[in-house]
């Protein structure tokens, strides 16, 4: 009896911390914060443009990935091709209430993948809802209109994310449910917690089985401003014009940097970013931030000397913002391949403090990982979940792989998730070099240790 | 033996959260998170500009808050009178590096509580030195010359507040060091982990035994090209001219909230920040953050008609910046009046992501509270440490009150710590009233169980 309770409660400790260990881990946390180059690698990565997803620049940023990590010495950088969508802006995306004959203007941009308007624009009446089963119960008194889906954020929880999590039904599924009863375009308020004039893109999900309908994001201020004229006059009428379109799929690639493991090198440890980003700024956090964190952590080892016992690789997926597409090529690859991942890891919620790790996992492995905890003390990122990997890496789970996703701190990310201000300005170097630290430590140990899957 | 260890046991969980205590708590931060003024507060409190102590504008501030605090019905709002240091800036603050003849322009600033040059200002060759004990070792040599303090921050630790303790002699112990060995003036790199061109000002403090002897703040940039002009060659010399000066004392105030205890009048918990800021910009993070939260905190009570069993006062300090001597003579007085402190809480690191608080108690105090970690553990912000208090509450800790600080995210801090740029931009409102929330947590807390001193 006295030995199982012993038991118990030496279970309830964190593993002893391993002292050569430590003294690994320190030393790479410290060549990262003293001499680490993803800062400087996000600087060249932002300055090639907005890298939306089949576009010219998404390709430029491609050349630079593959280049970058050849230039740090990685054992083997290639890419991996992949037909991604091809949606353009273009450049009209305008919006106004007509109050009475008086004009409103509304600061609006389309979602990504969503269908211009007819040529000259639309007009029809405005329905402002919270919900998507407002529209059930309104039914048909949807046809012909404009649907505002107009429900904010969720300001009493403290994760940003749960909140956005409780929110984008309106900008993804939004257009079709609204297709559904007849409605001619709806219009979702950001996705953000700030009430101000940035506009927040964002990909719509249509729904084969209705009529594909414009839909635009439009400021949280002219949401505010909407639905206050609509509570003043019901009867107000918006008029909207967007010239955006759908192409033809086009090729473009995810860019693999490998370091291999000198014991294991047939067990595969991924580290990852995604290489897009919207249009509409130079996705320096959405998620160039991933990208050189990720970059960051293979040549770290590589400065070091440190020779991982498992094989290591830098991913930069490509066409996450629009369907995850590169992701899904990553793991459809993997299985053909038959490459036997163990890990995989991602950065996409920006280069924010982190404070820890998001596992999705088996109950050994999750058990496992968590004895690391100790290691991650001293950077007051051991907040160890159960969650989800992230959407780049989540199809390598259905071949069993073990999926982590770093957890930054999260109350600035939807300031500027998706809008003109994801830029340069919005990174503070230690924080994304922080976040770096908690990701080659994860990685090393991964690598040094295997998991008990 | 078993009941021993069971005992042990228990003893190592967290205690059990009440769920009544729970809900008020989750109505509190509701309320803040929802319709928290202190974001909106604080737009006012900067907008009155930089509130230097002993300025006219510190004295706008003393009336904006006692304003705000009676418009927010506070039982009692009053002023306490204290003489603070006056010392003014000036218009002239230039620093050129002469390297045979040919200039190059330094950017610095006078350190706070530095005499100025002579007129016309003065002329002397440089050494650069990276600790104050280097000094020690030179001697005699220093003697006419310009010491240049050049020993940045460590960027290998996590918390920034622990490399600027590394660092900050240079700034404050500095000048005297130079002067005892005959230095005729000194030049010290700026307080921050990023380089870029902003000087970061703060208070030295002379030694009476020594000549006063002017003493600046150079960018981080500037420093380093300091460094690489000194390396190249030398002999060079710096010349540098600065007006700024020490008046006589002048009167200002803390200005002091009170919400009266409903059962235990007498007992005083105070929650507060200081008013006033450094001269280079408005100090919406230093501290006007801090007193912004403490207003929200009893102003929460207030709105929510919860009736604190102790009594609280929100405390917004006088010349915290510049030798503490609002938080000095609000304990002076707290002595005199034979009031009962039993608790201070102060918030001066800035309105960032709260993590956790900082305990400057006895063992005791210390171990009541931390069982109170499972309210915080909702908000991310459960990092129980002990340490100390803060600045301006320090000197209650004499009187035996038990001490608590705001442990707010450290990594953006000194980026704009006592630099031009600690303006609104930098503040997150999320961020901001999640601090408050915790602050509020902990007031009631203590409010309602008082402390076991």
């Amino acid at each position: 009896m006295l030995s199982f309770i012993l038991l118990g409660f030496s279970g309830l400790l964190a593993q002893h911390p391993n002292q050569e260990t430590e003294t690994v881990l320190k030393k790479m946390s410290d060549e990262i914060m003293l001499n680490g180059n993803s800062y400087h690698d996000l600087v060249e990565l932002v300055g090639i443009g907005p890298r939306l997803t089949g576009s010219d620049l998404a390709l430029k940023a491609v050349d630079w990935a593959e280049n970058k990590m050849k230039s740090y010495g990685f054992d083997r950088v290639y890419r991996q091709p992949v037909m991604v969508p091809k949606w353009e802006r273009g450049n009209i995306a305008t919006a106004a209430a007509n109050v009475n004959g008086k004009k409103e203007n509304l600061k609006i941009v389309a979602l990504g993948r969503s269908v211009g308007t007819p040529k000259g624009g639309l007009e029809a009446e405005v329905i402002e809802v919270k919900h998507l089963s407002d529209l059930d119960k309104l039914g048909s008194s949807v046809k012909g209109k404009i649907v505002f889906f107009n429900r904010p954020f969720d300001e009493t929880v403290v994760s940003t994310l749960e909140a956005y999590g409780g929110a984008v039904d309106q900008r993804s599924a939004g257009p079709s449910r609204a297709a559904k009863y007849g409605a001619v375009a709806t219009i979702a308020r950001s996705m953000t917690n700030r009430i101000d004039d940035h506009p927040h893109t964002g990909m719509l999900r249509y729904d084969d089985n209705f009529p594909k309908i414009p839909a635009a994001a439009i400021t949280t201020q002219d949401a505010e401003k909407l639905s206050r004229l609509i509570s003043e006059n019901p009867s107000v009428k918006i008029s909207m014009e967007m010239n955006c379109q759908n192409l033809p799929d086009v090729l473009s690639y995810n860019v693999i940097g490998e370091i291999k493991g000198s014991e294991f090198p047939d067990e595969i440890i991924v580290v990852g970013g995604h290489l897009d980003s919207w249009d509409l700024s130079v996705g320096a956090q959405d998620d160039g931030a991933g990208c050189v964190q990720s970059i960051e952590v293979l040549n770290t080892f590589k400065k070091l000397a440190v020779k991982p016992k498992r094989t290591l690789r830098a991913v930069m997926f490509m066409s996450e913002e629009v369907g995850g597409i590169g992701g899904k090529e990553y793991a459809v690859q993997a299985e053909k391949l038959k490459e036997k991942h163990i890990a995989a890891m991602e950065s996409d919620l920006g280069g924010f403090t982190p404070r820890g790790i998001e596992i999705q996992a088996n109950e050994p492995v999750f058990n496992q990982v968590t004895q690391w905890k100790s290691y991650f003390k001293r950077l007051k990122a051991d907040d160890f979940e159960k969650g989800s990997g992230g959407v780049d890496i989540g199809p390598l789970s259905n071949l069993g792989v073990s999926l982590f996703g770093l957890i930054p701190d999260s109350q600035r990310y939807f300031d500027i998730h998706h809008s003109d201000n994801d830029d340069l300005s919005t990174v503070n170097p230690r924080e994304l070099k922080l976040g770096a630290v908690v990701m080659t430590q994860l990685v090393y140990l991964l690598s040094e240790n295997g998991l008990r899957n």
